[in-house]
């Protein structure tokens, strides 16, 4: 017998997605937001929810472009940071001493310091209510070579992605590898 | 310098949603999905995607209802099952000896042995490419009393999600939190 908990938004595991933009005068933003996940294989695609209030949502409107990057844990206090500061009130780049990287494939920048990226171009606009959910097919996914098995593909425990639990808001990293798929 | 690693579907963390169905003759069905996530806030909105291919597609369309249970760690085995075989050919509760518990609020069962469930009404579905998008408001979250903390949040090192990395396909527990967001 399960008790109820009511409507929550409680779901474990949800990802650390530090979403990189340009505003309006050409300035990086980025900004953290959990709600989201690949949403579809052919084309690659990853969606991300933001609330219409936010800086980078006005920003992905006028650019089409999103990138997103992944923290390592490591990188805890400054994907937080990216979570509640506003990019309309300061530069986050600047305030976290973090490299915007100019993405040579859509209008966006990824964050360079953070060991994953994906570059966005933005191909559907979904209003759900207090969130806009952002689909962007990705171009591309780029990586640094300390984290990538000699094949090619991430090393799970060497990219030690950062991950959030709603409702207890808290971060956690990711543990042992416990079976193949 | 970031290595270019093409078009992927790779981020880190994905979930483990098992998407809790009936058929047209009343048949519960379940299966994994690592495409989703949280999408909005207000309603509160959980997306998944599946190839239009499975079974479990056509049983959402025409039920406009999914639940979404999340497997712990220990119970990979029965998780990766749910992902492999098809409702179409096996009744995949009876194979792995786990109960459909019928929801009271939607057209659809969850799995009654996995310690956490949504109950989903089906709000919206996007045509994205090999996959359709679910979106479904969340009106219920239901758990066992063993992973709530005495605050009645989930209690996440209790609850023990299971992880799931794309690209590497392997499963992952969560390590332990190492800050509050």
């Amino acid at each position: 017998m399960k008790r109820s908990l009511g409507a929550k938004t409680w779901v474990y595991p949800t990802p650390v997605f530090v979403v990189g933009t340009y505003d309006q005068r050409g300035r990086p933003n980025a900004m953290t937001a959990s709600w989201g996940g690949i949403c579809c294989s052919q084309p690659p695609c990853v969606a991300v929810s933001l609330r219409k209030a936010t800086y980078s949502h006005g920003n992905i409107v006028a650019r089409k472009a999103f990138t997103i990057s992944l923290p390592a844990a490591r990188q805890v206090g400054q994907a937080d940071y990216f979570g509640t500061a506003s990019g309309r009130e300061v530069d986050k780049f600047a305030a976290t001493r973090l490299t915007p990287v100019r993405s040579e494939l859509v209008d966006a920048p990824y964050v360079g310091e953070f060991p994953l990226a994906l570059e966005c171009r933005l191909l559907h606009t979904f209003e759900l209510g207090l969130h806009t959910q952002f689909v962007g097919e990705i171009l591309d996914v780029k990586a640094d070579e300390e984290v990538l098995r000699p094949d090619g593909h991430p090393d799970v425990e060497k990219l030690q992605p950062l991950i959030y639990a709603p409702g207890v808001q808290e971060y956690f990293r990711i543990g042992p590898v416990i079976d193949q798929g």
